[in-house]
């Protein structure tokens, strides 16, 4: 049976309490509200995780990429909106996962996509789609207050095609800084889109989804009236980004990668070890937060990091593991052959790296968690 | 039949003309020289472009992984050297690799690591390593004028193990600015290697092998006097960091990433589209150089670069398109649906996002070839 002090290294590890843990404070967030969990699953891109993290085993789920669409859908999942903007050419796609019975729903925020979208619905098998509405300018999506294209969308979709709703992610709130701007950018969020809904209802329009949704403000948010759906994914594994932001701590972290220490540049008061950044991804996200995490925090093999000593640099596969400068303590003795454990700054990105998890619980290892990747 | 029309995005272009032609620019530098080519097979991993890029079907060859060296073992590919210090953990499987005939070197540079690479040689199936010397500070190895350590070492492997040489990687040869700089690294890394070379035959260990090599080192070296192989692996496609360097031009870079616009943000003058981090890889290496690419350079469908027009933000499936500031001429006209390529910052990187390259020639698309990942 394997084990943290003989799997090969580098590989993932997935600290199912935490997850759990994580899991339950997502559908916390949530409960009694009315307004429900759509669970992102591009982070995890796992059957098993996805089976945990959502509400039921059917959805609703959401994906960045149609193979998750796919890949899905054959274990059962048949609620799923795909979150990145309709592109004319993955249409048959989408009508070949609808032609299954998946009931996926799509986004878009053009008229010209609205267009095709209608050219491809059939009586037998119409499409849907939500309006992507633009919170914060962090990428696409309509002015909330732009009711004339809001509703020239609508009146391209239709009468082929279904407008299922409004939909938004304010991206921006991973920039948040502090409890009072994570609140104010969870609330820009909030009414981006019901105000979008409103003016699509005061046109005819129904508009029965009114969606949001990231990880810091389903973390910040103070309010859901007018909303049906919250969506997240980070927040099932949380990261060093996440943590600084404010929204986790670094022990509420479930990834880490499990890495070996094969030599020392003792006059730099360097560490090297086998997980560079092919094992931690290329993510530099926490560089420019109040604390740059390097390429990650280093742990000990039971998770407990090690006061301030980061991944300092990464080439493809060498890790730079030193202190922080001006540590007050001496460095650790990290002789070859050891076991670290190594928080990522971003899960989506460093779990891309892997096809398994290595799932660990109170007893270490238990189990092997296919993940996929691509498109 | 596929072709750039109608393939999935995002996906990875394997340009193989520009492929063919770095190939035969790389045995070009070395021809005549009595230098071998260890090619490095890292940056592909693909059994299909490892059988172009070799000197032969078995070799030599250089692998970052030993998952690497077990899939070109099994491709037939007998002549290799694992370019990570070696891990204690990591021995059974090179005893594994040499028990099938495969003739795998090994790098270190500590004393701990050769006697741990001793106590796995046995009589039958002795190891093979080289020492690891620091010719710039990069990373790992052993300083080249260490006489003590280099001899230490050579003791330790001594009788069990065989020495088999000495081994430098150039990392900082990337940050060389102009010829003169590079020159300068390139000489540097041969005399580090012949230097400790020198110093470990005067204590009477035979050093059949000294190695060097990194991709702007082999395209800037004006000596290889001492040496016995060179090593490079990104020089098969090039990319955006090495034309930055100076050793290629945009024009020879032969790997790019397929992509279809989803959307605007006119205001912003943004072009949204479908091949954000996940496609690109979060590689930014471009950004410390002279001039900061993005995430990728644009190009039309044909492969050429559209003037100025470059990723100037990615999320993790949503490619930010934008002219640099200043540009003087007005944005193209990208609608929805339009197909581009996008040049990437780092080879290694950008490939490791797929599994299979969409290999194109001058009649167009003609074949997929497998790629893998992992360890």
């Amino acid at each position: 049976m394997a084990d943290l002090a003989t799997l090969p290294t580098p590989c993932l590890l997935l600290d199912e309490p935490r997850m759990t843990a994580n899991i339950a404070r997502i559908h916390g967030r949530l409960a009694g509200t009315g307004v429900s969990y759509r669970a992102h699953l591009k982070t995890a891109k796992s059957v098993e995780v996805a089976r945990r993290q959502m509400a039921g085993p059917q959805g609703p789920a959401m994906v960045s990429t149609l193979k998750e669409a796919e890949i899905f859908a054959d274990a059962g999942v048949a609620d799923l909106t795909y979150g990145v903007g309709i592109a004319p050419d993955k249409l048959e796609r989408v009508r070949a996962l609808r032609a299954r019975g998946v009931d996926l729903g799509m986004i878009l925020d053009s008229v010209e996509q609205a267009e095709a979208v209608a050219a491809a619905s059939t009586p037998d098998l119409p499409l849907a789609a939500l309006i992507e509405i633009d919170a914060d300018g962090h990428r696409s999506g309509v002015k909330p207050d732009d009711a004339g294209l809001l509703r020239a969308i609508a009146a391209a979709l239709a009468p082929r095609a279904e407008l299922r709703g409004v939909l938004t992610h304010a991206g921006e709130s991973y920039f948040a800084k502090g409890q009072a701007a994570l609140e104010a950018a969870a609330e820009g969020e909030r009414l981006a889109v019901v105000g979008a809904a409103a003016l699509l209802r005061e046109a005819g329009h129904p508009c029965p989804v009114v969606s949001v949704g990231s990880t810091p403000t389903l973390m910040g948010a103070t309010s859901v009236e007018g909303l049906t759906e919250f969506r997240a994914g980070v927040c099932v594994f949380f990261d060093l980004f996440q943590a600084g932001v404010g929204v986790c701590s670094p022990d509420e972290i479930a990834l880490s990668v499990l890495t070996e220490v094969i030599g020392h540049q003792k006059d730099k008061g360097w560490t090297i070890t086998d997980a560079g950044w092919m094992a931690m991804s290329r993510d530099r996200g926490t560089a420019a937060q109040a604390v740059d995490q390097g390429y990650g925090l280093v742990c000990d093999l039971a998770g407990r990091p090690i006061p301030d000593l980061v991944v300092v640099g990464a080439n493809q596969e060498h890790g730079i593991v030193a202190q922080r400068a001006g540590a007050p303590y001496p460095a650790p003795d990290l002789p070859i052959g050891t076991r670290l454990r190594i928080l990522p700054n971003h899960a989506c990105a460093t779990g891309a790296q892997y096809d398994r998890y290595e799932v660990v619980g109170p007893e270490g290892w238990r189990a092997s968690w296919p993940r996929f990747s691509g498109w």
